[in-house]
Parts: C-alpha cells; structure tokens; sequence
C-alpha cells in the first residue's frame, strides 16, 4: 500500500516567461522542493555521512501552468536499487485535476566525507518502499 | 556531415547551491540558451506561424561545476520526425575537456495563432538535417 | 490603524549559493511573491487597465537565511503619491524574531492598453491607505 | 581618471515573465555576475580571508529590455569608506544607448574565517580609487 507525498507550490510571476506561461525551467525548482520535503519526511535526522546526488531528471511537459495558480506536487517511488533509487514525481492542477508535469528522477546515495557513493541505508530503503508504487501507474 | 552548435556560458554564483556547485536546476538555463541561439541560427528569420514548444528534456548529471567557470553547450540534432525532433546537448568544461551534463530534448512545432503542432516546415526540416548526427555519439 | 498584509515563504534549495546561505537574488523572489499576494487581496478583481509597475526597489540585507527555512514577509504602505505608491517590505524568521532583509519598493499604476501611467484609482488608494503605516517604523 | 567596467549579458528567455520583458528579479543576476567579474578583474588573487558581503542593493527601472537582447552592465565605484565601499552599475543597450536600469550597491569586507568585517586592505583600496566616479554622474 502506497500514499503518494504530496506538496502545494504557489507559481510566482518570476516563474513565467514571454509566452505567458510557466518557463521549462521553473518546473525543476518544484520538483526539487517537493523532493527536498520528502526526504525531511522520511528521514527528518539525517546527517552528513548521507547525502542525495541527484544523478538524472527527465521532464515531460503535458499542459501550461500560469503565474499565481497553486499547483499540487506528487512524488513516489518507482524502483529501488543498491545505491540508487528512482522517483516519480507528478505536477497537477488541483482545481482542474490535470496533469502539468511528469517527471522521473534518479537520486543516488553519496557520503561527502569520504566523497564516494554508497549502498542505501537500511532504515531508507525501508522507508522508501513504503513509497513504492506497485503495480502500472500511468 | 555535421558540426555541433556551441556556446560559451558564464557560470554565475547565483547559479549555486549550498553544496557549492552548480544546483540542478541551473542546467536547464544552459540548455535552453544553446536551443535559443541554435535556432536563431538556423532560422532567424522565424515569425510567430512557428513556435517550438519544449515537450520533455532529460539531464544525466556527470560532474560537477562551479561559480566563475566558462562551459561550453555543444547542440546537436538527434532524430528528425513529422512534427517534432530531438535535440542533444552536451556540456563540457574546455579547460579540462570533461562532461559535466547532458541532455536529450524533443521540441514540437507549434502554430499559436492556430493553437496546433504542425508539421516541421521543409525550410527547417533541412537546417535540422545539416546539424543531424550520423553513427554513434556516445 | 494597519495591519501588515504576511504570507509565509519556503526557502528552495535552488535560492541559496556556494555561501551556504541564501543568495542576494532571491530576496526579490519574495518580495515581488509577497506584492502580488498583496495586490491580489486587495484588488481582487483587478482587469487590464490597471497593471502595476516596480519602478524601483532597495533591499538591505540584515541577517543570513538558509534553505529549508520558513520565513514570513510583511508588507505595509510607506506612502500613497498621486502616481505611485512606496511599499515597506521585511523578511522574519518567524522561529528567531530575527530580521533577515529589509526593502522598499515604490510602484508605479500603469494603463498598458493605452501604454501610459496612470492616477492611482481612488478604490484602490482607499485599500493602501488601510495598510498605511502611522508614526516612525524601524 | 577613470573607466567603467563593463560585461556584457545575453538575456535568457527563461530570465523573462508574463508581462513580455525581463522580470525585475533578473537584473540583480546581471549585477552580481558584472560585480563578481569586476572583484575578479581588480583582485585576480584574492584568497578566503577577504570576502565581499553584499549589504544592500537599490535598482531604479527606467526601460524595458527583452528576451535575444545583449545588454552592457557598467560597474563604476561611488564611495570608498573605511570597510565598506559604494558602486554604481548601469545596465544600457549598446544598440540605442538607452539606459535600462541603474543599481547602487554597498559591498562589506568580511572574514569568514574570523567571521568579522574588516577595514578595506590597502591594495584593494587603491584599485577601487582608480574606478572612483569623480564629479557629477548623472
């Protein structure tokens, strides 16, 4: 069983571009704060031997969003592996229900002290599956 | 036979994070400025019967960079379709020759006066082709 | 009497620099946030004769902030001219008490139909006279 | 005698809002970069015990500027005070000569490592008198 994090973001006007929507690029800054929130959830005492590099994003832009609008931010997680783990992360209008944004995310684990990637601690990797999403999604 | 489009971008210190290098998020700025001057380029005399609307990009983060730095974004054209084609993007540091990110972006044409994807116009589908890398690229 | 219009601010990740802290930039993220929040509760209703102008704005930075931080912003009304009206902008950490930045921005009401600069509408000035500070602020 | 320091600035798309130009956040972008590269130009050597705080920073909007443009940043030294120093910037288009926006920007000598500011050091104090604005500027 999975329940998705899920964040609010306001779109501020800075965010939009010439065209009159949300610029490409702002879309990253949403994915990283809902990414930042929910590894404060699932591991609020992490310290500095575990550190999240993030090693690729892909985005698929699906519809505009606009300056002032609040749009909701979904992230799971898609797999689990040795030292890395992929999430998927989804932009939504609320009030309309649909579907800004998909983006899929590997993150890997990395200990800046010794500057090298590591396998996933224990306690993560629990902690992550209990966000895995089974099953087709889209 | 083919040559890269290149740029030189200035690496700002805004353009950090507090892990000291270039935040995630900044890359998608250096991309979409090597698409931009890629296209005025090609096809400068562009009016707004053509609009290229981003459909999805994806960055693989291989090293890291840093404030006050000179990089390089190497564009190329990847795949050419109907309506839309995919472009590469490499970025390099020229002082040391390493990768630091790399993207693969697809762009559809877009009418906004209409509001539909329409097909590459001849014109472009040429300038696109003379920029298409032939064999392996990686 | 007044009442300071706040809203509450998530500090990205993306916001800070190789400092460690929040980079100068992205005050202004929060302080044109917090005027278009500001504007959207007072006006609500607001249509395209009325758009609003940032002429100038000065920041001084008090004390640092870091990423993960939730701070507030506060906006009062300096000053009501005839033409434009002076915002007084501060940035809290609501855990601390402590002041992080300080602006003031003066705003000009513009008419971008007809491409001129216009009277404050009286319905409006009524609304920034509401959040006028009395008596000497800091 | 003196000579202004000048940048260059390509304007990003991304660095644009709804309204069509460049959003009042992005100019401080284009400060910081002209600053960080005039620190770079003056002090080429400078090491950790010598840090520049920005203590706060005034932007006067008086045109517009827009996506594809390049824009000179011109960074002259106002004031030179016991530990801390006032420059004037001028963003202009070289193509009509029109000013776009001016900044005035207080900078503070720190020590991070003794986390204290400091007299401005000698050598730098000379080199900050040779971009001095002597008589009336604008």
């Amino acid at each position: 069983m999975t329940t998705a994090h899920e964040i609010e973001v306001y779109i501020r006007f800075a965010e939009t571009d010439a065209l009159g929507h949300v610029n490409n690029t702002s879309y990253f800054l949403y994915f990283e704060e809902a990414r930042t929130k929910f590894f404060k959830e699932i591991l609020p005492e992490r310290n500095k031997n575990l550190s999240f590099i993030l090693a690729s994003i892909k985005c698929q832009y699906l519809n505009q969003a606009f300056a002032g609008q609040t749009l909701r931010v979904c992230t799971n997680v898609l797999k689990v592996g040795t030292k890395s783990f992929t999430m998927s992360q989804t932009i939504l209008s609320p009030d309309t229900g649909i579907t800004i944004a998909e983006a899929e995310a590997v993150t890997v684990c990395f200990n800046y002290l010794e500057q090298k990637t590591i396998s996933i601690p224990e306690r993560l990797r629990l902690k992550l599956e209990n966000h895995l999403i089974v099953g087709p999604i889209y």
